[in-house]
């Protein structure tokens, strides 16, 4: 049985969400969840029934958000550092954290090491798209200065990650450019427009910041600090809309009002396509070994969903293939 | 009497909106427009008594827009090269365009030249923000490589641009990271933080991309290439959200549609806000005089707005502002 270890303690709302994630995920799919935290608050947490298919690792020492991703690699105790070790000895087979995600990466990066070729690592994200499925994006945040190999090595791994999680063989990968044309990018987009066009025939070409929500290619490559950018933007465009409806409704009349009850399965509909919940992490892809990163402020929801991609990872054995792919390309 | 150059043509649905939106700022303001284009259609469509206001400059040439701009340097007939010609040789204060956007900004830059002392010019565009405002961003599309010191004049541009826009002396300038400590940033942005934190005492410091939407700074600093994507990312993310919404109520039941036609003045009142109608155009800061790039989409009311816009940057002597600003810093 697959093994994850999960950081119980370090995300924004304490052991509560995490602990009900994973409670639901050991409800659905079998494997044995290795709960790095404080055995003395865990354990009570945990119904007798379920007690066989977990195991604690105790660690009352976690990163707190506003801590610096360096101090992590001086904190062997903590929850991050020792789910990471863990997996390093291979006595997990993936690492789901809602903790520090700098410090995740960090002590990834550095006690896994990368796959063998890899320059980069990356964190691929999951953007919904019109065509109800989801765009993967990255990197969105691992490394703010990328080369054009760096960005060519993200469609390579991101080409094998999407295969599992979109579950077809025929992925387009785009280049996230100023415009579609060949000649438009800044001097790194265009070399490795270059790179990817000689050697990845399921190269798209470039693609705009828009075609990530039209679902133009299944993958859009970029660097993390643009990324990153375009992640909080879209995400702060669409939570401003959002906010604009709810006044809108709050300073109109009664007919208004009762037209947004209405509308409540409607708004219900459109949060569920939207909810990064339904996928829950990213994974750091080009470290050995299976590391997801889920969202600080995961629910319950969201970390059942992020193990299930740590399982899946695990199962179609994506760090092996990003290797294989190397090869190849 | 304010002399206004409009590219009559260019835009993607032909004349009529762009006539259309110049009657209606004939009518709210004093200025004479200068409209370029082919007199035998357009002639007909200005009706008697606005006749006086506006001089025709015959032009049977125009760029389309999946020309290059390279291309516009060579048609000194088409209707945005007379335009910039006209400002060219004063025999008007500024132009308007809803053209082809690069044609438009080459020529600007090439004939008009730059502001002394700028090393680049770039396109400052509007996004709504939560508090009910605008969050000018800049570059958006002149530049896909900018060095540090690009970023800093774009602040010093768009400080001056802002006061009059905004019509606040206190402006606060931010410059795009992924992250809102010192210490994030790819290498250029670390190098402008730098900049701005020197020698502008209203240098807010970093922000992210949702601070865009948030209204956190009046200006938001980036190069042309992030600008862009940001722009196009963010669009797509509100016209994905809009699009699922239609598509939730098209298949709910007969309660939710009715809450629909009742919530329809809640959705007007958002289109307003997220408009671009509503503001018109983005000028092209740093070159010398007042060039105002409209959507090639631009319906009437968009073109009346980036008129509104020009005659507003004219008479508050933006260029002579931005020139005086650079002895300053």
């Amino acid at each position: 049985m697959k093994k994850i270890a999960i950081d119980a303690m370090g995300g924004d709302f304490g052991p509560e969400p995490i602990i009900e994630g994973v409670l639901k995920a050991l409800k659905e799919k079998d494997f044995i969840a290795y709960l790095v935290g404080d055995e003395k608050i865990l354990k009570p947490m945990i119904p007798n029934n379920l007690l066989d298919k977990v195991r604690f690792i105790n660690s009352d020492d976690f990163i707190k958000m506003n801590e610096s991703a360096t101090e992590a690699l001086k904190r062997p105790k903590s929850t991050i550092y020792k789910s990471i070790e863990l997996l390093k000895q291979k006595k997990v087979d993936g690492v789901v954290s809602a903790g520090h995600s700098g410090a995740t990466m960090s002590l990834a990066t550095l006690k896994l090491g990368r796959i063998k070729g890899i320059k980069r690592p990356a964190i691929v994200t999951f953007l919904p798209n019109i065509k109800r499925n989801y765009t993967l994006l990255l990197d969105v945040g691992a490394n703010v200065d990328c080369d054009a190999i760096n960005l060519y090595q993200f469609g390579l791994m991101a080409n094998e990650y999407a295969k599992v999680v979109l579950n077809k063989n025929d992925i387009k990968i785009g280049l996230l450019s100023n415009g579609e044309e060949e000649s438009k990018g800044n001097s790194i987009t265009k070399e490795a427009y270059k790179l990817l066009k000689e050697n990845f025939p399921n190269f798209y070409g470039n693609v705009e910041g828009s075609d990530i929500f039209k679902g133009t290619t299944d993958v859009v490559v970029t660097d993390g600090f643009i990324g990153n950018i375009v992640l909080k933007a879209s995400e702060g465009a669409a939570d401003t809309i959002g906010k604009i409806i709810k006044e809108e409704i709050k300073k109109s009349g009664i007919l208004q009002k009762i037209g947004a009850l209405l509308l409540k399965p409607v708004f219900k509909g459109v949060k569920k396509v939207t909810d990064y919940a339904e996928y829950g992490g990213a994974p750091l892809l080009g470290v050995n070994g299976c590391v997801i990163i889920a969202h600080g402020k995961s629910n319950s929801k969201a970390i059942k969903n992020a193990i299930f991609q740590a399982l899946k990872y695990i199962d179609n054995n994506v760090t092996e293939k990003i290797q294989e792919s190397l090869k190849v390309h």
